[in-house]
């Protein structure tokens, strides 16, 4: 483990985005999405990721330089197409659009196809707070999620993100994958070799697992609520939905269709859409009442549940994104901590891309 | 147990809502939405219900001439007063000025404040169906379920609905508490006197217990996950998405405040808003893509999950909306089974108010 300066990782991430022909202009919103994820302490979708992105590119997978463009819309809607680019950069331009829209007739969502992995979910939801609206935020991913009763990976993590301004208090900001576990938390148990809870992923055939390998060997992650006892035909729920308004809505693949992350596997011969898809919204808060006493009452809310009598003494009710505001005040200020093999990733991207780290 | 037509449950519904003061017009509507509930198989929403109402109306709780107003509005969103009326009445109201919005301007959001229950949350979201619209649904609920950490009961069952056009197929349609268990699967528990899985819900002091009447004796139902290990926080972030939108949006009271469905318990004297609040949304296909081109890719959708390989040969995927349809088949043929209970409590309805059952 090193502790980096959050500037140095940013500005490593944007000269490599440059080094492959982003503009200037997408390679610097691309690197803070990124960083941003490392800043809230979802180290899984930072910049260890970046080799991933590149490996992309080197495939022809990914284009440095999409045009983005709106191929249809109404005063509340908009398709846009990715052109194949980082979805780093289409999901900033898409939920810019989303706050545009619910500017001019209270909400504004936005569907976007022929896109990329575009970092985590709630850097997008958290752009509509400063326009004071409610920000969502959903994306398809490759499938590695089997839905209840099935052997079969399906469907992706999918998360789910919203932020919700408040007044006093911090903005209530989820960030969600529908599964029971995200696969980031696998990869740390597989990293330290220790076993899963059960109810988190299943073997090749079906069965329960502990192994945190069992995602590598065939299986397959759980829906929230793990089995059908405890509703993991709800977790099949959300994941599906996310599926349908970012990919059917769009016109990206969908379901088994959306392409694999890891560039070692290419992507379905007969695909059903293009690229990976992201669905996006922005609902303006006097659109529906006066902001003040919204966030007034957002306000109360987040104080009774803070505040709300817990079972022991140690674990407090905790308000959606206060461990992430919490460390990335802390990041920015004492660094970034990197593990040794991602740090060995970004020093061959740096040699092989002849960009200073 | 017994099984009565459902024209007959109707029409008892129906003369029971026109005798208590309901204009014929929505004593009509009211009775539908109930019905449709015990049609699909959710017993615990259907006219088992009706003495709940009935209670709530004799505490002047519920206003049987409700005047319906939108209070604030923009092109894509709109805000509700109840007037304290039947959620049966508000819900489909709100929904079809939410449909209006998806025609005129692509999507279109309604916030209902001042509230009752509102039924099965899938009768309002399926109405968006006609209109080649998505619909989505929602609404707090009286405060049964602790949050993560939490020993105090603080959010309701707080259901989501999702209703999704297809093609040859027929619809997705989702409707699912955002707890592990929905509370009418415990009480019938609670009547045969089993025990419930673990997860589904605490004793008074936050520890796990399989007593299925843990939540009568000062429990709580949990979040959908169970525990934090295996997601139960998300559970809390579904609901608390839930109670914001149909509550903080509207003006009405959320979370802890949310006024009990039983008349036996007085509301908060210090309330945060007015009554009980829904959320509902339309999404109107073709502002995103040409409906044939969407319902064909939902068709393909469905297929491939409908058909997915399964664990073993007895339970297949199923898709949400499925087994309801199924349902109601049958029940619309071979008539609605009622529990003794629930025909005493009609009896008694029909003989305190004198309509013919």
């Amino acid at each position: 483990m090193t502790i980096y300066s959050f500037d140095r990782l940013q500005q490593f991430a944007l000269n490599l985005f440059i080094k492959i022909g982003c503009s200037r202009k997408q390679a610097i919103e691309a690197a803070q999405v990124l960083l941003s994820a490392d800043l809230r302490g979802v180290d899984s979708h930072g910049v260890a990721r970046l080799m991933g992105y590149l490996r992309l590119y080197e495939k022809k997978r990914i284009n440095p330089q999409p045009k983005l463009s709106v191929i249809h819309e109404t005063p509340s809607t908009a398709v846009v197409d990715g052109d194949a680019g980082l979805g780093l950069v289409a999901g900033p331009y898409a939920m810019r659009l989303a706050i545009e829209k619910a500017k001019n007739v209270g909400t504004g969502w936005v569907a976007v196809k022929n896109s990329n992995h575009y970092g985590i979910a709630g850097y997008h939801a958290m752009m509509a707070l400063k326009a004071d609206c409610i920000g969502i935020s959903m994306t398809n991913a490759s499938p590695l999620v089997a839905p209840t009763y099935a052997k079969e990976r399906l469907l992706g993590t999918n998360p789910i993100s919203v932020a919700i301004p408040a007044g006093e208090e911090p903005p209530f900001v989820a960030d969600m994958a529908t599964t029971t576990a995200a696969n980031g938390k696998l990869e740390i148990l597989q990293r330290k070799n220790e076993s899963a809870p059960l109810g988190w992923l299943q073997d090749k055939e079906g069965q329960p697992t502990q192994s945190a390998q069992g995602v590598v060997e065939g299986g397959a992650l759980l829906p929230l609520g793990g089995d059908r006892d405890h509703g993991s035909h709800k977790g099949f729920i959300l994941a599906s939905v996310v599926d349908i308004l970012s990919a059917v809505l769009s016109g990206a693949n969908y379901g088994p269709w959306v392409p694999p992350f890891v560039s070692f596997l290419d992507p379905n011969p007969n695909p059903v859409g293009e690229g990976i898809g992201h669905f996006f919204g922005a609902i303006r808060i006097d659109a529906f009442r006066p902001a003040s006493e919204f966030k007034n009452n957002m306000d109360i809310w987040i104080k009774r549940f803070r505040n709300a009598k817990t079972i022991n003494e140690i674990n407090k009710v905790i308000i959606p994104g206060d461990p992430e505001r919490h460390m990335e005040q802390l990041r920015r200020k004492e660094g970034i901590p990197l593990l040794n093999n991602v740090v060995k990733d970004l020093q061959s991207l740096s040699e092989q891309y002849h960009v200073k780290f």
